[in-house]
């Protein structure tokens, strides 16, 4: 058993914390809120009057917090953790922040020798509630290691992102993913009721196409990205297709700006000569605009 | 067996209309391609020099043509098929045309007392070849089990739309979700290899949340579909892990239009009051911006 | 004085007919609105039942109507003008339409020989009244002179567009510009009272800058229009900017949908390398886009 | 004539500091580049190692930084003038930054009841050399009155902006408006290259309209800030001509990102009910969209 210094008992940290006390740790906890403090201490958790306070004698240092600013103030401010810290400690951020910032923390640490490993979860706070959060793991193979005993005690799967720095941007991805999605979605749904169909047999029918299915593990997995570009749907008739959409929205007055950005990109790739190509090249045109792909 | 007209002969419909050859139905075939009309031919249909001439003495009528506008000349052109069609014939527009054109043809069709459905098609032409084409078929519980037969030559799966004009609505709606759901992949899969992360791990991590799993079927299914909006992940996070994407995307030089757009749409959600409330809550102001809702 | 037919006699039509008729001219005309007819009948017009009977012994012929579609089903339809009108008579549609769909007339009437110009109006219905509207002449340089006579008894003002089809290609270019320009203006006022700045104080400075003086013949004057991009304004100095204003728009809750896809154009432009370009080359940025530059 | 602290000597700082000195003042001033340093030296400006060196003795202390965090850092940092300056002394903050971190800096310096003002400038590097750049100045009217004498030797005219804030607010709104309407009218003069429309005819019949004439200062004047919606030119109309330009623009391949997007604001005017309205609702519109409008 190990001691841990845990900083940030909000909606996550709190259910993870008591998840590591359960589980026989002895842990110093910190936060601002004093009755989240309180709480986390009735099942045995000690409580710090500071950052610098809680991580004195502890292997391990826990931030779990709203946003990098208050990750860089734990760890550099004036009762930062960076005063008392064990320089031997292993600093794990399971917050999700700025992975620049994160970056930023962890080149600034390793000037003082002091390894930080990033380690955001997903799912949502039931899960962290019953200790089967999905553990996002970015670090070094033997950071990954030493923790793992500890983060296994907050969820039921760990993935490693693949080194420093890869946890948090995984997470960044797949956050920025669903939540656009989330959106996207919304606009075909609106879409549908305008259309007085039914949006359960939408779904039945999405559930055999890539509407559902996703891209990345359907079309895209034989076409672009084996490089081959030769159509199974060509550019252009998605083109067609989608126009034809937004002009039904815009006469039933539904507005869909996504639709409407997703239309323009289509309109840029058929102008650089990809009417032709399968619909997957609008990767290829998406690496282009970014400088990625000459 | 049954005399069958089918006139458009592309892609699609020459394998299609070679499907219902040789599944022994008599066809009259016409395009205005002389070379298709030649391969379907050594088949053994026949072949006419309008549309006007092919539906002669035919049950059933096929239409698979590019737009709306030639599906139009073609039942009512100078050459149209209205001028010499036999009135209990059924007229099956396989064609992916705008949904209110195939509701103003089916219109148009009934003051004749022409029966019209709309039967446009999922899957690929190799599919089409194969015979195993996703038939998405619009119209009345008799037009569907009629034409259930003559379809089933050229599809292997047919799913009731739910009525007149609902096949070429859901269509509508996959195309719109899937095409755009392309673009929006590629933002991501962009951003992903601007922070240098490698696209399977993002995908080994979405497998397992909305970003691949897709939210009709997750995270609407108990929360926005059930008009729960109590958050499971609020719309103020998702706001903010939103603006950390595109700033981040922004840093390293990724466009990301379609996120921007979806930046946009959460920031109006939480002005209109909604940033305590589920994510699936967009779906909701969605509505309301269409006028769908109150 | 003249023989004229003009159809079409809506908001602007029936005042821009009733000013020919005080000039002196002599008008038959025909509206699918009875009660428009018979107002101008009472100004002297001579009403007729059809397109095709209104045109008979016309020089001129005037159509003022909705959209294309409509136009094309005057000229060509059962009771169509072609099936009457002498082939010496001038067509002039002033009608805002589709450019290519007035590229289309033209070119089917040229097979008739028969002259067809485009010269749609600017400005208010208060100026149709008042008979000053500004005339954007699609033309010949014989048929803009022509018809000037005519047309001036209508307008104050007539720009030669440049030759046939330019005039409703500018007024397209026009509206595109001030509709959108509308919008994005509406983005910056919002912003503005959510920062409670007053109005009118971004007016006045604003007043002195390309905001409001407009680029097209401020900055653009000096720069891109010259193919000198040495930057007074660099385009990373924009984009920092823009990202500031939409950062604080997201803080305030204020969505500017416009301003976000600007960021990203701007973005796109740095992946580009164009970061110490001056801004204006976001124009040559464009072209690039749309195919029209390599 | 008065000591002043100038601090940020880049491409406008540097001329704006020279400038000071020329008019006869007595500079002390400090940038991280030491060459920059020696020029203005070499006008006769002392040389300081640090903020907290430069400001001593000095009634006046005048920022010219890149962005608020160095702002920030120069005031607070280790090597701050917060730790030398004269308590009476004014900080006159030139820079263009955030302003919410402009109202944090005044706010925190309040508590050690030290001035700060702000007032960016306008205009290009060439005024800033020629000492004729616009001052947006936000303060109360004492620090206006007090700094107006010191300003004058940069700039040719100050704009007192309302107060506290206002001057980097107003420099804000600006600099969205310009920039956006940059990118706009790239949109505007691609389709119009597209449609081989001469950029010169559209931009001379433009002139005489909202296109270039602006919105704030014409249509809006006498309608929406009137709180007049009667329709000059209806929104629906409006929404009609941009979906003919965007419908053009897919055609002939012209990406318009922001085109698009304003398309689908008129979109939701409409399903607002606002079809009928003047366009110039657009404004009431993104009030309500922003919470500023119930």
């Amino acid at each position: 058993m190990s001691n841990i210094a845990f900083i940030g008992l909000g909606q996550m940290g709190k259910p993870m914390a008591s998840n590591l006390i359960k589980k026989g740790h002895s842990l110093n906890v910190y936060d601002i809120n004093k009755t989240a403090i309180s709480e986390v201490q009735s099942l045995g958790a000690h409580s710090s009057i500071s950052p610098k306070e809680a991580v004195k004698g502890c292997e391990f240092i826990i931030t779990m917090l709203p946003n990098g600013k208050l990750v860089e103030n734990v760890i550099f401010g004036k009762d930062g953790i960076i005063h008392s810290m064990d320089k031997n400690s292993l600093i794990i951020d399971m917050s999700t922040i700025h992975p620049l910032e994160s970056d930023s923390l962890r080149n600034r640490l390793a000037e003082y020798n002091i390894e930080f490993m990033d380690a955001p979860v997903g799912r949502t706070s039931d899960n962290a509630i019953a200790g089967t959060l999905l553990i996002l793991a970015g670090g070094t193979p033997s950071q990954i290691e030493r923790s793992s005993p500890i983060l296994l005690c907050m969820g039921s799967e760990i993935i490693n992102a693949g080194g420093p720095g890869k946890g948090i941007r995984v997470k960044l991805i797949n956050n920025f993913m669903s939540i656009s999605l989330n959106a996207l979605s919304a606009e075909a749904a609106t879409l549908c009721e305008a259309l007085e169909l039914p949006l359960d047999i939408a779904i039945e029918v999405m559930k055999g196409t890539p509407a559902i299915k996703s891209h990345f593990t359907t079309t895209w997995a034989n076409k672009v990205l084996q490089n081959d570009l030769t159509p199974a749907f060509m550019i252009e008739l998605a083109h067609k297709d989608l126009g034809i959409a937004t002009d039904v929205a815009n006469q039933l007055h539904v507005p869909l700006s996504m639709g409407a950005a997703a239309l323009e990109i289509y309109n840029q790739a058929r102008a650089m000569g990809r009417g032709k190509q399968d619909w997957t090249a609008i990767l290829e045109q998406a690496r282009i605009n970014s400088g990625l792909k000459k």
